[in-house]
């Protein structure tokens, strides 16, 4: 079942961030296939996977394979130049949901998003975003992982 | 430490082939990064494993992770295009050497190439090849695996 999300920008850290739970996130792609198959390893606080995505063209598959930390650490070379290392925040926001606020750091340092993911299509609709959100870019191609591994986007930076 | 390795092209089976161990190998790309680093699977009798290797370029790194019969059945539409299908062949040479007779289905039907690893450089380069093995194709990217999975290279037909 595909998820439902929106995915803003954020021009500034929400008041209270500290309370909340924030985890380092280290990914990084070891290669795309022209028809969009593509194989990331992530590190994810202590957890580390790999993970293979089918494209956009074809049914969908995602497997993800639980990999050791030594594992992770071998492979980790491989994906120079299509790395992505931010600190992501569970932010509560209205009707029980989280946003996921990601704090990018390296090539895209001062790059804030936020991405909430919601119960159906009618929440997500409906769904009034705090003042903290910016603009929405659900959908847009530039603020897909992927390509944000391989080319910085506009940076934002902070305050 | 790199593999000492020949590969021949074969026109014919062996006499005898059917004395020797024998096994299908299924073996699909399902992505391949600009920088040479490659992601495999591979069902190999009842063993099916992803594979990582780094580029050309790179310090040589090779992960080969085991995935369950069910992983390799979802992964494997992803390597439409990408794939090579074909029984290998234990067959004894001289010196206690094993070559890897490989017959190759589908798309490269009516090619046969051999590899035999050696222990020194020296031991492959004083090897005399039995009449059976014909032209040797060591090094020709051509015969690579992933190049035979993409593209069929000219077929040669048994007998």
């Amino acid at each position: 079942m595909p998820e439902i999300e929106r995915k803003f920008l954020v021009a500034a850290l929400p008041p209270g961030i500290e309370a909340h739970r924030a985890e380092p996130i280290a990914q990084g792609y070891l290669a795309t296939a022209s028809d969009g198959v593509e194989v990331r390893i992530r590190r994810r606080g202590a957890t580390t996977t790999l993970t293979v995505k089918s494209g956009p063209a074809m049914v969908r598959v995602e497997e993800e394979i639980p990999i050791d930390a030594a594992r992770f650490a071998a492979l980790w070379p491989l994906t120079e130049g299509r790395r992505i290392d931010k600190v992501r925040h569970y932010v509560p926001v209205d009707d029980g949901l989280t946003a996921e606020l990601d704090v990018y750091a390296g090539a895209l340092e001062g790059l804030l998003t936020a991405e909430i993911e919601f119960p159906s299509e009618a929440a997500a609709r409906d769904f009034t975003p705090p003042p903290w959100l910016g603009e929405d870019v659900t959908g847009d191609p530039a603020y897909a992982n992927q390509a944000l591994a391989v080319r910085p986007a506009r940076a934002r930076p902070p305050g």
